[in-house]
């Protein structure tokens, strides 16, 4: 028998208690010992819980307790589960969260803390909420030389542009529909600005290419600007607006990361991804690409990949897993403004002519459902500063340039 | 350092020697162990491998070296494979093997000897090639009850369907380009009457629900008879006609296991799984759906798979995996005709009144791309032989019956 303690009794902490107790004969089977619940650290109170009796206001009543071996961690935000999980590493004890704030921005030194105790410190569910990413992307692609890691991560801004794209809602209206099925909190900057899709794609960076990406590193654009009429543009040109995250590792050894709404081409997976869902794409040197789709949220599934967690510990305590990953470097993460992309620019028809003169290798796409008075440009490579100034130097303000989102080598 | 032998040296041998060179820096580190190939199994010679001193025609000196830790069988086909890898395991050596007709064969009871004698049997690569899908089953999905398995485990046959589907191929143009492209072998049978697709879904469906499921427990349907009229319907009724293999569970514990040629309608993200590519479903009760999807096969994403699960033995040497399922019964798998599916039914136009008599349920599906001098009906859920009798009864003999790809709660 195995105690555990979960700290934070929210969707996901909840979730996870319910997990347990529900599939609790096929989890002791699979971890091969029994896993008993003894504290919960919440403020608040649940007398009606099954598990009332482990309610506790005290994280002493963890941090002291020897026969804890293993803590879940789901209470959100930076502080204070960074302080608690240090202190639970500390008093060796494993430790298992869903918290990609805290994994974003301390992932290297609690890694590095777990390591030198001999004791795990696992996450799965802060990248792709029941997607099993962080453990295939470890283990399976071990043999793999990793080139690039890129994919849908925020589940609320995707559902808001499917509803945009499909039934042609404003960005407001989609924002509302969101707030209204319970995807998108009330106040919603950490899914629309993208600092939720951010975390993420510094968590997968820093796994696959080795070195912490720190969120403050990383040049994150939201959605907040995507019109209905980069949305109808970009389906009248065959291609989807999607929040992407993107990592690819640069040829100095340096990387590219960078979070920014992207035109989807249809020949890409990724442009199917709809609503809620979240997809990762993981290209290897050997393997070539590979995608991991499901639903990126939500209590159940991210409840799920908690508790795998949980089982992959209670079979790992005397042995500690090698998911580690080490300190970055101030310069790790190059300007993301040198990476080049092909863009999708939409422009007044009016500057067509002195558009095409600046951007001679461009495509006009020209298609039904392009809004009258505009047009549309497919660029060749280039920077976004190269972009800009073509367009300035013959007066040409655009309505909007988005990246055009396209792996490495193709 | 860890000596390993590899058994086979054909297109996913060679790779593993290949990717082991490649990429050994980064293996060793990923294994905490330098791993060196002491021997290569193989009847013919290859004095210019670089591996050449490896190289043996007698099994005995693989057996027979208590150097050599780990075997991984590429070999392929039940025999000799299934002697060497029982005798490497009974001499203490953990075996990898990518070799499908041997696990869906053996699996229950070579498992049950590596575990009685505390050994590792791995074997990724048997199902979707790079794809990692038995690990995430087995570990990230510990805390789910899993419900239901199903995919496209072929990449011939999607590749043939594709171009059916996209340029409007014959069966046998289609077969031929395959061919051509080095897709298909000159005797195609193992792919296209569904026997490759067979033993993948009997792994799959033998991990996710615990007991052996052998293939000739398994109803196995090709695409020999899918025409182009079929998928000129389907793509007309919004579909795709896809080679699925599907397994879920049933309420008294047994099994529905199927490979059988269906239509996966449009708001289906197997409907866009297209070419080589395989992509596997996986239904939990926690998680919901997730899809891994990648390249099913060749020499590279196979090998890296394999690599993996060397290097997942190697670190655990002392300490076995707990990957695992029992043995079968002969009646675990249900009569698959006794599931009910949804069906597309295709008729020559002058039956159709007939038809929808007998079937009042069904939707008439009208659609520009149905043959001329056709109709295409879309019934209710029934079971093949309910479908059959009601148009026997009424005189129809329909020109063809597939089944429509739906989860279970759908």
């Amino acid at each position: 028998m195995i105690s555990i303690a979960i700290m934070g009794h929210g969707v996901v902490g909840s979730g996870v208690a319910q997990v347990l107790l529900q599939n609790a004969a096929a989890i002791s089977h699979k971890a091969g010992d029994d896993i008993r619940v003894k504290r919960i650290l919440d403020l608040r109170e649940f007398p009606d819980s099954p598990l009332a009796d482990c309610f506790t206001k005290c994280f002493e009543d963890i941090e002291e307790d020897d026969e804890i071996r293993i803590v879940v961690e789901t209470m959100g935000g930076l502080n204070p589960a960074y302080d608690f999980v240090k202190r639970c590493l500390q008093s060796g004890k494993s430790v298992v969260t869903s918290n990609k704030e805290l994994v974003a921005a301390k992932g290297d030194e609690l890694l590095a803390l777990a390591r030198s105790r001999n004791l795990n410190f696992l996450f799965e569910a802060s990248v792709g909420g029941g997607i099993p990413i962080l453990r295939p992307l470890d283990q399976c692609l071990a043999a793999n030389e990793v080139t690039e890691v890129a994919g849908i991560l925020n589940g609320t801004t995707n559902f808001m542009l499917t509803k945009m794209i499909g039934e042609g809602l404003s960005y407001d209206d989609a924002l509302a529909l969101a707030q209204a099925n319970g995807y998108a909190e009330r106040d919603p900057s950490a899914d629309v600005d993208g600092a939720d899709a951010c975390r993420k794609i510094c968590i997968l960076a820093s796994l696959a290419f080795g070195k912490h990406v720190l969120p403050e590193q990383v040049q994150t654009e939201g959605i907040r600007n995507i019109t209905a009429d980069d949305v109808a543009c970009a389906a009248a040109c065959g291609g989807a607006v999607k929040l992407i995250g993107r990592s690819r590792k640069l040829s100095d050894g340096r990387l590219h990361v960078m979070v920014a709404p992207m035109v989807v081409e249809k020949n890409n997976l990724l442009s199917d991804v709809n609503d809620v869902f979240n997809a990762i794409m993981v290209r290897g040197n050997a393997i070539g690409d590979v995608v991991f789709y499901g639903r990126g949220a939500g209590k159940l599934p991210t409840a799920s990949a908690v508790v795998a967690d949980v089982i992959d510990e209670v079979k790992h305590l005397a042995a500690r897993k090698y998911l580690f990953w080490e300190s970055g470097y101030p310069t790790y993460v190059a300007a993301a403004d040198d990476e080049a992309y092909r863009f999708m620019v939409r422009l007044d028809a009016m500057d067509l002519a002195a558009a095409k003169a600046a951007l001679p290798d461009a495509a006009q796409l020209v298609a039904a459902g392009v809004p009258k008075g505009q047009a549309v440009l497919r660029t060749a490579f280039m920077t976004v500063t190269d972009l800009k100034n073509r367009l300035a130097a013959v007066g040409v303000e655009p309505l909007s340039c988005l990246r055009i989102f396209t792996l490495s080598q193709d």
